[in-house]
């Protein structure tokens, strides 16, 4: 094993969260599709955000947030995304490193502002999700710090970086070095309507560079166009060494080869916004399989770490997911 | 009676606030005092930030909070409070208008970014605030909109006004305007580091210009310089027409003239986060009284609101208080 500096290094879109919460009407007369994720321009964020009630703002990003996570579990974690030189970048930044996670990548000067995502709440817990890119479209393949790169144990990457073509090469750039370096390389497949725009892509890449992918129950039957999620996964296990499947209140399935893992969900006293449940249960999963845990036990500290971020508001730990973990008897 | 636009007009500090949870070798290592409010300048605000974990950030500013829960009762509020243009301010204003709350004062162009408190919740939920001023320091008595105090039925004030001295004179030339109107003046102490500071000033006002006045046990005891409640309580009897006095879990007691109506406090199942507290409890208050509802029914809602804030991270309410007061038999 060659000396490594973090377990884990996640590369995303950075985006502040602004969260409030909404009643069924107002998603209909928005014209918006429940559990989704929507791409928005700034002439639509403007006029969803008048429209939106108080809302709060809280750091979020699909791997930033599973950056955050691996940081809370006591892993070491790194991460590459965009923001601007502004107050919403400011926050992004503080709230990365007082977590722990190491985040260097240079604020944009000028252009669009720091992204945010409106994320609409509504009262049976689901999140509709409406990103405004703003300076995540500035990310380049010049982001992609090569040392980094081969100081982590595992590249992770999100899917929705695929939207943009520049982020997508830096994408491709940063798999490449890692896969160079001897490195694993993972990908959330990040959203139904995400995979939908780059099935092909998506498949290819996972064929021939990562070796973790991560998807739930709708993203993995988009990408291989089924309705059956006993297909689905016998299909991703030739595709890919490991597929991480995550099936909300049914758990978890772990494919590595021949070898098939189930894991019940970690029970939940009350969902409250399942915003991040996936980035969380990803940070559980790896921080687990860069200690080289049986693969039952990173899939627990998945759960364990999904569980907590559903039953409060926003997409961070709210408590130490080391103490957390430890006092579950999982650590 | 005079047609009215407003039930209460607010006017104070306009705050976003950086809500974290920290421990209470924190509070020891940044030599705090734990409950209390302090007013950092720009240096010890990135200090405390750098030192700082992850964080939230929601509208606040305590007058801010209370017109914010007035029209969450469906009371018409308005609000005067001072921001900068840029990211925070906008979301600033956003938050107060989804409220419902007229807020039209303009954001300064340049000078010190939109104020920010950064407020650390240690385990036992108590609250201890270090307040940058920033924009605030730009309101003035050009910010009092004659028309809006002649409007409203209630002026209610902070305190904490008084620590700039343009700002003090906005808030003297607001209670002149009011009572020049025959409208109702109201203030709340704020803080016992703030009677502390101004206790003299306090008296004069409240002797003179001021109608209704709020204060926790340790404000109105400090104001009277005693340690006896209810010495401090026959005091304010003399020296303004209706006192309401908060004792947290102790419920309040309103003295008006002869008169002592004293209420219990609102059950809470979970004390989350005490933030905000006081402020909404003048929100319930101000909002029956405006409605000319019996002293106890008025003390009963300002319980129930406070009630509803402590509960959660945060000091804005996170549920419609018209909903939930009827849903109590308060409405």
């Amino acid at each position: 094993m060659q000396e490594t500096d973090f377990d884990v290094l996640t590369i995303g879109n950075a985006i502040v969260d602004v969260l409030a919460r909404v009643d069924e009407q107002f998603i209909a007369r928005e014209k918006l599709v429940k559990g989704s994720m929507n791409l928005i321009d700034e002439a639509r964020a403007e006029e969803l955000y008048a429209h939106m009630g108080p809302a709060r703002e809280v750091s979020g990003g699909s791997a930033g947030n599973t950056a955050a996570g691996v940081a809370s579990f006591g892993g070491r974690a790194a991460y590459f995304g965009k923001v601007k030189q502004d107050q919403l970048g400011e926050i992004y930044r503080h709230d990365m490193k007082a977590q722990g996670v190491h985040f260097a990548t240079p604020a944009a000067g000028d252009g669009p502002a720091t992204a945010r995502s409106f994320i609409l709440v509504t009262p049976d817990s689901e999140r509709t999700m409406n990103t405004y890119l703003g300076a995540c479209v500035n990310l380049t393949t010049a982001d992609i710090d090569e040392k980094v790169v081969k100081a982590a144990r595992v590249t992770y990457m999100e899917g929705y970086l695929y939207d943009r073509p520049e982020a997508k090469e830096a994408f491709r750039a940063a798999a490449t070095i890692a896969r160079g370096a001897r490195r694993l390389t993972s990908i959330t497949l990040s959203d139904s309507f995400c995979v939908e725009r780059h099935r092909d892509d998506f498949l290819d890449l996972i064929r021939n560079r990562i070796d973790i992918v991560f998807a739930n129950e709708t993203e993995i039957k988009s990408l291989y166009q089924t309705q059956n999620f006993d297909g689905a996964m016998q299909a991703i296990r030739r595709d890919c060494p490991v597929a991480v499947l995550t099936r909300s209140e049914k758990g978890s399935v772990i494919v590595r080869g021949p070898d098939t893992v189930e894991v019940p969900a970690h029970p939940v006293t009350q969902v409250v916004d399942v915003t991040g449940a996936g980035d969380l249960y990803a940070a559980g999963f790896l921080f687990g399989f860069t200690r080289e845990m049986p693969l039952a036990r990173c899939a627990q500290l998945g759960s364990l770490a999904a569980a907590e971020v559903i039953s409060h508001i926003g997409a961070r730990p709210e408590v130490n997911l080391a103490v957390h973990a430890k006092a579950a008897g999982l650590l």
